[in-house]
């Protein structure tokens, strides 16, 4: 059942990326004289930049390029080319692929547009390409792409208007940025210059027909040099890869920040009928980045300001935050936020409520603390209460700072008293929120502090960094479930499992099911209604009746076993007269249970990104709501714990409103044993239901009463 | 039981208002020569903006300050004053108030600190100098504010150094912005003068001694040359004079956006462990803003994004919203952004998508509209598409246009293409996300095209203002409730009532209640079983007996008029056990119903914003995840079933998941007379809870089954 190729395509492809990300030559296919052209644009920006290395424009029309000697073919070309970049009409892309392929170019940027995106003669071009670049082991990045850049190596080699745009002087703060989208990887990278860093190394990926955004996040992920990773992405042709890329991250320490578009399918996921259908592909990605510890964000925006914070500034270690600021409004919006997001806004210790009282009596020294106004007359008030607000114990301090840099004098004073405590505190981790210049803005990001605007935003930065450092807390101390070693149980069997086997397949991969008999006669059944422990319920067992309810093949509430031997009469007679086709095995006996939390575990194959678990509380108002959590499988046991916490309602599970806590370690294990049979099977089964899976009381267990097993119609042993 | 001191304070005081936006002279007691200290920076600001009144600067020490003369005291001053500015230490303000009073000043603003914000001293202070304006008719401004500005009117009486920013020339678009809070107010105004507009008249009102919020907006809605209102709050003292503000302002198609600071609680709310307490400030809020059409934003960054869209565009009439855009991730994204705030992103016309293809093939013409990066070579094709676009029935069209407002020659070739279209289509609404230099965003704005950054904030700003708008078409079409000629029962009775007497009240005020009878015996209790059809329900009336079941004072399915007999002396003889000192009168005999959706309606009364109601579906889980909507009471039919569809788990009312749709009328119908009940009794109830009311399919009415009414216990009748 496993594909070879497949296997082999599961690895992000790293060859050649270190030609596009570090090249020494780039050859300009259907270069151009004027810069602001695309064919032009490149060599101008080179130029710009200084870039160290070779540059080929191509161009039988001209013997010079923008004061650079041309060439009429690729293969004129002495030297080696790393990139050759591809700015000609779409027909006559396939010409320039092997020329290039012909010439060992390492990598070929295709710029041209009219390719997958356009339809069927489109998809056929970008096939041909493909074929053309795999045989001779040629990289490909786009068609339909805007190039790459990498300006800290002074080399670009895209037609962006946005590399044109001043940045400061000197080194800059920096994250990678991957983006699908080339007009969006603009965009950000615009965004970015006005913020004292910019999206470097910065890679557009385009139709993907070769290199994808894994492969770049592979590669990107093993470069010393970066210290994040940003991506806008839209989908994955292959989740295997993806998935390796963002392990390859998370190992490596380096925090990957996620905007992903097209979730318009939100809405329609409401009106899905049952709970096997919910898990769609948003909600897969949502999985994933909650298994790899991606930092989700939902806006351009909001992936601009975490990007700030990751280039500038540095994770905190826990989720405690004060609140400095000069006016109580400021404080208040800025408290709100911060419980908004989780953050815990805990008061000063006593003793330096009281110092701070000492230095300025009208000031607010709990938290928010509140240097009055004063802070604008009296510049040095904001260095004494920093000064004792660094040495408390709060992973990260906030400073509200309304408009102070603005103008002058307070800028100055501002940045002294930033300057000094800095000098004085190393690693404190300090953001401040405050309209200031851009000079203001880049002088404290020399001081790594980062810098908003609007307090809201650097209240939402910070608890971004915060849930970045726990994500990367949790990668470091887990241990991961290796598939090879577990003892998941293969199923064998095709299409829908009868009840039985289902519980069977669960309780061999660890899940608890209700203890129950299976009975052919209606002896066996009052036997086993005694031996069980009365009352109990009764359910037919036929693989061709699907909704047993409503064919009389349940019932509830046995209390006694003459009772249990006639209602396996009433149970038989009832589904061989609604269902005459149906072939009735027998009955199944079981306890009735009370107490306990209704819950749903779920599994499912998403088509790209493989096996996804679902986890909810049970009962239609649930399902309503769409109160799920997901998670790609496997998950170890503190996976599956987190993902039981995602849920909305989690605490009707942890014993709120005095009800008895539930026992969460047995519904832990269940989830990630249930995670593991999904990967396990991810090949020939196509969805598990365990609704209803009944979670006692702590310390009491929990367990399965009916479970839906579909195999994969293909599976074969 | 009402305090006529209470009714006159309900209304807002608008006198002297005129004289604070609209002043003719101001003094500045205090004055400094020091135009950069908070008693100089008034009159450098007066200067700069060329106020056309007269400024008259105290202080007894200089006999010219900045330029203008001085005078030794107020008394001084032969001219009339509108506004004093009290810029002096907190010690001399009772002098100073005293001796404006004695000069018939018509406002005195205090910047002064150090009244109620500190405690009991400031407190008395603040009390003081309210008398002294109170018992002169001089109104207050403050203290611990930072003044008011009204810049078109070139006067300003404000310390704050945000109105010293520069903004472009000529008249801006204006929105007012009433703030609590001086530095969110400073912010919010600086952050508006780099979106082309203005927050003004601004205002800040501190401590609120005697001009409050509600104040200004009454005064401001009435403004003619106001068009909307912005605001940032933190509480207000009297919740009827803010209803009756809002009602001025919606009266008036005067849109109010509002920021409400202090929602941290909201966290603490998620513990509260029953329905009654769950009605706090913040939700009172909420359903005080649901109830004006108040729009409600989260952030300062929200309220200017807006505020921009008001002071410089226009509200649409419905929620199709066209997106343009010259690439398709930018599309993506904003269609998600658009769909998660429910605006429709319907398909062009069959006609307008063969034009567009006709003009430019590989374009994407359903919606959004894709012109492809084409648009940058060719912005010809701007203008053609939205040429075709702006023909469309679509209520809004948002434009993404990258980073082409930061270069020529592409902003040029925009505001080219936007001016035509503006030109030939002076009524559309134009919303624009470019990245675009200050000139350019000037020149869109003078287009009435508001202009955002970021695309998602875009969107977010059209779906505010479709609410808006959808908010005024609501207000305009209401049928208020008019609590003289309703027929509500008065409450007689002090704490908590009977069952019995709860659901006669409930039954009086039109809410329907379950068929019950009351029974004092057992043979009462069959004969009652019998008429009302079997199977019923028993439970045992007495004051004393608050939580039923535990007494063993419920009992449910009695089967036969004998058994009902027996259970009659079952209940008596349990409940006298567990309660020995409760008196039990008799017994409720109801029948027992299956069906329908179990549903929570209740009142309360908060303290500042008087009778709100809460409506919610029934069970646990339900109250786990607050899932309630809210409103402020009085509520007409139609405004009960907004607040009915206002909750998440609404689509289990409306026949999801096949379910019969529940009997929305006759719920929305109780809501709206609970909401009356409540309102009739404001000042006598302290609150109802009717839990389980039961609605049943359409067509077959609601009821209550229990409900408990908590008297005031200081009622009186």
């Amino acid at each position: 059942v496993v594909n070879l190729t497949g296997m082999e395509d599961s690895l992000p492809r790293e060859e050649g990326l270190s030609s596009l990300f570090y090249p020494r030559s780039i050859a300009v296919i259907g270069a151009s004289t004027d810069p602001k052209k695309i064919g032009g644009r490149p060599i101008s920006q080179l130029k710009t930049l200084g870039f160290p290395g070779a540059i080929y424009p191509v161009n039988s029309r001209h013997t010079e390029i923008q004061g650079i000697p041309a060439f009429d073919r690729v293969s004129s070309v002495l030297g080696k080319i790393d990139i050759a970049i591809i700015a000609v009409p779409t027909t006559s892309v396939v010409d320039a692929i092997e020329e290039c392929a012909a010439c060992s170019v390492k990598v070929a940027i295709i710029f041209s547009a009219g390719f997958a995106e356009i339809g069927d003669a489109g998809a056929y071009l970008q096939k041909t390409i493909k074929t053309i670049a795999r045989s001779s082991g040629m990289r490909l990045l786009g068609p339909n792409c805007i190039g790459v850049a990498h300006v800290a190596e002074r080399t670009s080699a895209t037609f962006a208007f946005a590399m044109g745009l001043p940045t400061p002087e000197g080194p800059l703060p920096r994250v990678a940025l991957v983006s699908q989208s080339g007009a969006v990887g603009g965009i950000a990278y615009a965004l970015s210059t006005f913020r004292s860093m910019i999206f470097d190394p910065w890679v557009t990926t385009g139709n993907e027909a070769d290199i994808d955004v894994a492969d770049c996040i592979a590669f990107l992920a093993k470069d010393d040099s970066v210290s994040a990773i940003a991506t806008y992405l839209e989908g994955c042709q292959n989740g295997d890869r993806l998935k390796t890329a963002l392990e390859i991250a998370a190992d490596r320490g380096k925090p990957v920040v996620a905007l992903k578009a097209g979730n318009s399918e939100a809405g329609a996921m409401a009106a899905v009928s049952h709970t096997a259908s919910l898990v769609g592909s948003v909600l897969a990605y949502d999985s994933l980045f909650a298994k790899y510890g991606v930092c989700k964000v939902t806006s351009l925006a909001e992936l601009v300001d975490v990007s700030h914070a990751l280039a500038i500034g540095s994770v905190p270690m826990g989720r405690r935050i004060a609140i400095l600021t000069g006016s109580g409004g400021q404080g208040i919006l800025a408290a709100d936020a911060a419980t908004e997001r989780g953050l815990e806004v805990t008061p000063l210790s006593a003793a330096a409520q009281k110092r701070l009282k000492a230095i300025w009596p009208p000031s607010s020294v709990g938290n928010p603390i509140d240097t009055t106004a004063q802070v604008t007359n009296d510049a040095g008030l904001l260095k004494d209460f920093l000064d004792v607000v660094v040495e408390e114990d709060h992973d990260v301090i906030v400073v509200l700072l309304a408009y102070l840099g603005m103008m002058s004098p307070w800028s100055d004073r501002m940045l002294t008293a930033m300057t000094k405590t800095r000098e004085s505190h190393p690693d404190a981790k300090i953001i401040v929120s405050v309209l200031a210049t851009r000079e203001v803005q880049n002088a404290l990001a020399r001081l790594h502090i980062p810098v908003y605007e609007e307090l809201t935003s650097a209240i939402k930065a910070a608890a971004s960094l915060v849930e970045i450092g726990e994500a990367q807390e949790r990668w470091r101390s887990r241990v991961p479930v290796d598939l090879r070693t577990t003892s998941a149980p293969i199923l064998v069997e095709r299409g829908v499992l009868t009840e039985q086997a289902a519980k069977r397949l669960l309780s061999e991969a660890g899940i608890p099911v209700i203890r129950e008999v299976f009975v052919e006669s209606s002896e066996a059944a009052a036997l086993a209604a005694e031996e069980l422990g009365l009352p109990v319920a009764m359910k037919v067992v036929s693989p061709q009746v699907t909704h047993k309810t409503e064919a009389g093949g349940v019932v509830l509430d046995i209390t006694s076993s003459e009772d249990a031997a006639n209602k396996y009469h009433q149970i038989v007679a009832s589904v061989a007269k609604v269902e005459p086709e149906a072939n009735i095995l027998g009955v199944l006996v079981a306890p009735m249970i009370t107490g306990g939390v209704e819950t749903i575990l779920g599994a499912k194959i998403d088509p790209i990104l493989g096996p996804i678990v679902l986890f909810g509380l049970g009962g239609i108002y649930v399902e309503s709501l769409n109160d799920f959590s997901y998670r790609v499988a496997p998950l170890n046991f503190n996976e599956a714990a987190e993902m039981i916490r995602d849920i909305k309602g989690f605490n009707l599970l942890d014993g709120a409103r005095s009800r008895p806590k539930a026992d969460l370690n047995a519904l832990a294990s269940a989830l990630s044993h249930l995670s593991i049979l999904a990967a396990a099977n991810s090949k020939v089964i196509e969805s598990i239901d365990v609704n209803p899976f009944i979670v006692l009381p702590e310390g009491q267990g929990a367990f399965a009463v009916d479970a839906l097993v579909v195999g994969s119609p293909s599976a074969t042993a």
